[in-house]
């Protein structure tokens, strides 16, 4: 049960941006802005990157769903996500999206963990100034997400087909709060 | 030098918003929502809060100005701020703020430290719902703000004077976005 009363059965920041819309809807804008909006990296590897750093945080809610939004992202090349969290270093993607995951994964840690080598590093593979800065942001706004969610200790579904449907919604219509989506089959 | 390009000799997060604003204005419509809005913690409280996990993420930038704002929103009562630091169980606050400062700094940690042994204590000194939940997003917010700026490198101030005059304006003026605010003298 979440530490505060906020809607049953609702999953996640879901619930918590019910109890608390006024923050709760630029914690949305943010996420789609960040993850969904103008960058030159991909939905597909936005995704991956919050979902790395979710994993990193053991935040099971947010991993779970990030996961399940880059897998459908990544559709025939979905596996993808899962080599990342066995082993970022060793999964078949680009070294330059090596490199970012690998400044993400400082920035989890902490942000005076980024080096001046880590973005050299990230740069001379073709990163530049706008993927670095997506992807320290959206390290740094999931070490907040991840907080929120399990610092309330919010509601985590166990079934993994509901994680599915999650990103099958997150990768298609995005981050919309609440009370602005259309009725829901779910 | 920071890590990307952003404008020169503007400190902290001001000069990152301003490389990319579309995020850039949600982050200050959060930090002004979660700061400045009607919550049952005052400012000067919400203001410790950030202050005291910007502190434990050894985030200069965030923790010198926000100190800054609570020692100017506490007004006589400044030292608390710094009394905060050193040992915040000895500190001269309420029981009721100590267990909420202890829960952001379980959540400073990972948001699944916080143990509903300790939301119970809180609640058992007065903290209510709303409370809780604002102390959570705070401490949640702070561990994004202060890795976004140290992750990036972004310019750090080491004038103690610049962070009294910067913490003045954020308290009177709260959080405004580089662009809409009128000229200032610095």
């Amino acid at each position: 049960m979440a530490h505060i009363k906020v809607p049953e059965n609702v999953p996640g920041i879901r619930s918590l941006v019910m109890f608390r819309p006024e923050t709760g809807k630029y914690l949305y804008s943010l996420a789609q802005t960040l993850l969904r909006d103008d960058s030159p990296l991909s939905p597909a590897e936005r995704e991956l990157i919050a979902a790395y750093v979710s994993h990193r945080n053991n935040c099971m809610f947010c991993r779970n769903s990030h996961a399940a939004a880059a897998r459908h992202l990544y559709d025939e090349k979905a596996t993808i996500v899962d080599d990342v969290f066995l082993d970022m270093q060793e999964a078949p993607v680009s070294d330059k999206l090596k490199a970012l995951l690998h400044i993400a994964g400082k920035v989890q840690i902490n942000g005076k963990a980024v080096t001046p080598e880590d973005i050299e590093a990230a740069r001379l593979l073709g990163a530049d100034d706008r993927s670095i800065h997506d992807t320290v942001l959206i390290a740094a706004a999931f070490c907040m997400f991840n907080r929120y969610v399990d610092g309330l200790a919010s509601f985590t579904p166990t079934n993994a087909d509901e994680y599915v449907e999650m990103g099958r919604r997150m990768a298609e219509k995005g981050y919309v709060l609440p009370g602005e989506q259309e009725r829901s089959k779910r």
